[in-house]
């Protein structure tokens, strides 16, 4: 028998070569989904690549989660034995082309927390939510990144049509609530993060031990319902304004990749309590842009947001709670000092008073039918960049209305 | 080959005769967690009394959710099966008694969900934690059922030690935030209802259909830190304040074997939305107690909760928010008219002003070694009542502290 070879090319300049290597689930028709790599636009089946007895059984799970679970150092030496693969002649067998193969829910989601954590977000949400406080920002957002939790099981795979929402909302001019579609439906562009390993309860996880815990990074959109999140948010905070749907990238870019885009974030002052201070550059370089119907409406800067995913891990846990393989954080909207920075179109449009023009028509919030694509790239090595794929949807009117 | 049978007598005032049978998954040493029900002080293995053959292999399952899974039509068959079983001989193999077997969690819990749906529970907070405002609901509470989502991976069976939880608090005379042990270490006494099977992504549950998608009733304690809780809340809700640990009674109770306990819940006015509107008598006539060192403080009548749990799943599903086998939402704190109604200490000692006394001592929020079961009644056929069994945890100090 012989096994056909083929030695893939990457462009120098793809945002998907030998420095990236994200991970995935793919399928193609009549086979079950499995763990891929993007190298270029070639999809590279892993179990096909490397192997599929012991260790690399977790190559034939429909998830991610198997392989994560594996843990940091197995992911290290999994993505060094990549690169060199990919170097040589594969099995034809395990490459297939982009395009012919449908992207999959890469990780199957534990926990899911959504945090608040930059400061142009939280200081614009502040002026618009609450304009009776002198500051935007509520007296805690300085000394601890504000959460919450959300839906694991609304969260869905970049291309997933979303169904516009209905719920109760309350107008100022409405003297009782009122049921139906959101009028007011919005993205917030966010970067995730996967917990590859967890910790038992009652170990938290440090600063410094959040590098051992991170297995990558994806881009997310919170689609957010913003008039029943006004109304339902006090006091335990949003839940049916987001709990329908939130957009991730099929790719898992792992946290190594990203180190070309460490930074530090912005000089946090007040100084941090112990428990959230860091030993090293946490800040990540990643540029955002928003496309709304084709055109970039924002490009907002990672590099902006205030508290960092380690942060954001060490404080998740260090009451104690656990986390598990698959559990997902993400950072909230992404929003830079400019207006053309905003992650979300509340603020984009300050609260819909200020309309803008997309692709010829002006918007405030979604029509049904408007696509949103939210990509990303970071630095790489040698003026390479990065890249994050895309985390896209199009919004369908709700079943009642043909908004 | 012989089998040894036998039958099984349980006393008539028993709270777990034949019109309870709630499942529950136990352990013999040596051998994996299985699926049970508790009849009496006896615990039955469902495999070994109903066979492990065809649809009745989920009861060699580690937890309730395949079982759960196979939906209401199924639950409905196996409780009239196992009625009629449990009054006949059966395989003496089949049978535990309680004090032999280990308790494990009985559900793998997916989503979590915790509301706020006690009207007494919730004036109560507003008093403490508003005290400006002249209504101390919000503006929304009688409109809809408030809710937030939780942590699921720290939800842990009855029995568990709960370790003391550090964080940041920010008291009225501190000019920073501190970090340190909780030292307001609270509970709350809830009922949680188990999803046995969910609905599709926009394909809301409506209150006519809850009961077919609830598959059953546990005690649930959600421990709360308050002064974490009260500092890090606004605005998007408590997370780290609850996130460390919640306890559930290992029993699930069937939703059937309250029908003895439907009573109207407390009158709805303003009228609530048609979406939230009730066919038949939602509210559940159960009677919690609440025993701090051994000693009764508190009777929180569940029978006064505002929200039915209907309501709370019509709610939670409307804007098309999938839910799955082994969601689990709770009730928030069950409080009632009465000061030794209430099911939180923040509100029995009215945020740690006003001491009780407890098995001789003086007490405001939780001591490092004090203990705390909840157990709860409903009415059963016949005068009988149906019995919850406990929901127990005691206190840990946190290492770094001997509270």
């Amino acid at each position: 028998m012989t096994t056909l070879t083929t030695r893939l090319s990457v462009p120098a300049d793809s945002p998907f070569g030998p420095a990236n290597l994200p991970y995935g689930i793919y399928s193609v028709p009549g086979q079950p989904p499995r763990p891929a790599t993007r190298y270029g636009d070639h999809v590279v089946d892993l179990g096909l690549l490397l192997g599929e007895q012991g260790e690399n059984a977790v190559f034939t799970e429909p998830t991610l989660n198997a392989f994560m679970a594996q843990g940091h150092d197995r992911w290290t030496e999994v993505r060094a034995v990549l690169q060199a693969a990919l170097r040589e002649e594969i099995a034809a067998a395990a490459v297939h082309d982009l395009d012919a193969v449908t992207l999959h829910l890469p990780v199957e989601v534990a926990d899911y927390v959504d945090f608040y954590a930059s400061e142009h977000h939280a200081a614009n949400l502040g002026r618009l939510f609450r304009p009776q406080n002198p500051d935007p920002l509520t007296p805690n957002w300085k000394h601890l990144p504000i959460s919450y939790h959300g839906r694991s099981a609304s969260i869905v795979v970049s291309g997933t049509d979303i169904v516009r929402p209905a719920g109760q909302r309350k107008g100022p001019d409405d003297a009782v609530p009122v049921f139906g579609p959101s009028a007011r439906l919005d993205i917030e562009a966010e970067l995730g993060f996967v917990v590859g390993t967890g910790n038992p309860m009652g170990e938290p996880i440090s600063v410094e031990e959040a590098e051992q815990h991170i297995f990558g990074a994806v881009l997310f959109n919170d689609w957010s319902a913003r008039d029943i999140q006004a109304w339902e948010y006090i006091p335990l905070g949003p839940n049916l304004g987001k709990s329908f749907a939130s957009t991730v990238s099929p790719w898992v870019v792992p946290l190594p990749a990203l180190d070309g885009a460490r930074v530090d974030t912005p000089v946090q002052e007040p100084a941090v309590l112990p428990y959230l201070a860091m030993d090293r550059p946490w800040g990540l370089d990643v540029d955002f842009e928003v496309r709304w119907n084709g055109e970039v409406v924002s490009r907002p800067p990672y590099a902006a947001v205030y508290w960092s995913p380690a942060q954001m891990l060490a404080h998740l846990t260090v009451n104690g709670a656990p986390t598990r393989t698959g559990d997902l954080f993400a950072s909230g909207t992404v929003s830079g000092p400019e207006k053309d920075q905003r992650g979300a179109f509340i603020e984009l449009t300050w609260g819909g008073t200020e309309p803008v023009m997309v692709a010829g028509a002006t918007r405030t919030f979604l029509h049904n039918g408007d696509e949103i694509v939210l990509t990303a790239t970071a630095p790489g090595p040698g003026g390479t960049r990065i890249g994050f794929g895309e985390a896209r949807g199009r919004i369908l009117a709700h079943p009642s209305d043909g908004r």
